[in-house]
C-alpha cells in the first residue's frame, strides 16, 4: 500500500535501520507501533520495507504532530528498545514535504 | 548501508512504488540506476528496501541537484519504463530534511 497524503505541504519521517540478528519481539512491536501511529493526531499515513536495510517513512500534517508521536509513552519505551536491543544503526531525518506527483 | 548524509538542511526524495507481476529488466535497471545517481552533481547518498512496497530515498545537495538528476537522459528513459512497464503505482516526494539524529 503507498500512502495517500494530502497536498503538500505536509511533513515526513525518514526512518532508517540496520538490526542486530536476535530480533525477539520486533515484528510485534514494529506491528503494534504502526497501529498506535495511525491513532496519533495529525497522522496521514506510513509506508514500510525491509532488505538489508529497513525503512519506514510516516508522514504527518506538521512538526508539532510528530513531536507528540516522539513523545508517546508506548513509543517511548519502543525507542528504548530499539536503541538497546534491536538496531545496530538508525537514522531520523524530519523533512518537510514539498512537492508530490506520481502515477 | 545507511546513507552518510551531511548537516541538514539539504533534500530527500522518496520514492514509493508498486510493481507489476512481469519485471523483466527491472533488477538490471534499478542498480543501473543507483550507480548513475551516485555520479550526478549534488548526490549525498541513498537508501532503498523492497517487500510489498518499494522505498527508495535519494539524498540531494539542493532542489537543482534533483531536477538534473530527473533530466539525466538515461533516467528520463527509466522513468518511462518505469511509467508503461515496471510500475502500477508510484509516488515520489520531494522533501527538505530539516533535522537528522540516530545511533
Amino acid at each position: 500500500m503507498l500512502a495517500e497524503t494530502p497536498q503538500p505541504p505536509y511533513y515526513a519521517v525518514i526512518f532508517t535501520s540496520l538490526r542486530h540478528e536476535h530480533d525477539e519481539g520486533y515484528a510485534a512491536m514494529a506491528e503494534r507501533m504502526l497501529a498506535l501511529a495511525a491513532g496519533q493526531p495529525g497522522f496521514l499515513g506510513v509506508e514500510s520495507a525491509r532488505e538489508d536495510v529497513g525503512i519506514t517513512v510516516s508522514y504527518w500534517s506538521d512538526p508539532e504532530a510528530i513531536r507528540g508521536w516522539k513523545a508517546q509513552v508506548e513509543h517511548r519505551e519502543a525507542q528504548r528498545l530499539g536503541r538497546e536491543v534491536w538496531y545496530s544503526r538508525y537514522r531520523v531525518r524530519v523533512a518537510r514535504v514539498e512537492r508530490e506527483y506520481g502515477l
